[in-house]
């Protein structure tokens, strides 16, 4: 079994991304920030999610983003967005970005790819029903990888082993959904809202949320986790 | 006045870079990371450095890289090597090296940057004088800059603003402190020992101490840091 590095919210994508990675014969250690987002609930269920996948191991990982602020996630001075249109989620780059989030979470998780020996980090980005964020592409993908490979020992010594998988990448919520389902993940411990109610309810209202919902109904299926209406 | 952020670990390349960007005119965000690395001192000599400079902000970072070990620097259960020839550190990784060390730094860096709309993070670097890390390398910072100006808000929205300036890449140790010394950094500050003593004096046998002793006696005079022989 080969080891992979998997980037773990607690969400509906990186769980999904978790459920590819294990069915690809993966031994999962699993890697979850506390960056100063607005509410633990993500971290909560991403402990669940990663016991429930009995991975190999599991870190909780702090990183204090939210020192530098410049996001609405990280920062209760800027609200989060609520009942935007398709189009408006589908336009600009909204302020729910957090400057250079996932370069950072990726650079975290090639430090420990690199200790482990393992060539492989899996983070469940997508970039069709997504939120306009930039490090969510694939030619940024695309340049961390090669980054990777020139910045560490292994990949001076194995001639560029680290491989950014992204499964997700070219797909849409509803088919995201779609593969998870037939994986047998349990899309009611994720949390995707951005701005849950204090008992971990989903506002059902936010991009995340907007994004999600989108996604079940594609499917013509109900979202399983509890909403807050 | 630009802002920038400026990597400050309290060594002499991070201090001599400190001096070029403040010449350069730069308004500067010193940025110095705790990292689990084995002693405080030099965290000490960066809040002295910040200080001297008056920066304009000084941050030290929490990010707990020692999580993962696999270096030395970050370990007790390695030891750092001693008494190593200038041909045997010019060969191999050894290992102070600190798996995707500088990746993780500038991302934060770079995280920082976005949020002061700061275009320019300096980091000491140098792959002449180096202990053949690769993320010291003049390829990694390129690609490292192609990735940020793709990661960002501030990216796509300005078209590549981001600039890793690496103002002593290309110098011998001697010619670092040469041109530190035209500036007036005062060197008695800085630490560059690995392994210093309990009072912060330099071991003079690891292979930062061989290296910046060599600097200095390419330029015929003593170094004013204290070393513990």
């Amino acid at each position: 079994m080969k080891n992979a590095v998997v980037l773990l919210s607690g969400g509906l994508d990186s769980t999904t991304t978790l459920a590819i990675a294990t069915d690809q014969g993966y031994r999962v250690h699993a890697l979850t920030f506390q960056y100063g987002q607005r509410h633990a609930h993500e971290i909560e269920a991403a402990k669940r999610i990663a016991k429930r996948y009995e991975v190999s191991q599991h870190h909780v990982f702090p990183i204090s983003l939210d020192r530098f602020g410049g996001s609405a996630l990280t920062t209760d001075d800027i609200d989060v967005p609520t009942l935007r249109s398709d189009e408006e989620i589908g336009t600009g780059i909204p302020v729910t970005y957090v400057p250079a989030r996932n370069t950072v979470f990726l650079s975290i998780a090639l430090a420990w790819a690199e200790v482990l020996h393992a060539q492989d980090i899996f983070i469940g980005v997508n970039a069709l029903d997504y939120s306009g964020y930039p490090d969510c592409r694939p030619e940024f993908i695309k340049a961390f990888e090669t980054t990777a490979n020139l910045a560490t020992k292994a990949g001076v010594e194995h001639h560029a082993p680290f491989r950014i998988h992204t499964p997700l990448i070219d797909l849409t919520k509803g088919e995201i959904i779609r593969r998870g389902l037939s994986l047998g993940v349990d899309y009611g411990v994720t949390i995707t809202c951005y701005a849950p109610s204090e008992d971990g309810r989903a506002c059902g209202q936010c991009d995340a949320c907007n994004l999600r919902i989108k996604g079940f109904t594609e499917n013509n299926i109900a979202d399983p986790a509890p909403y807050n209406t």
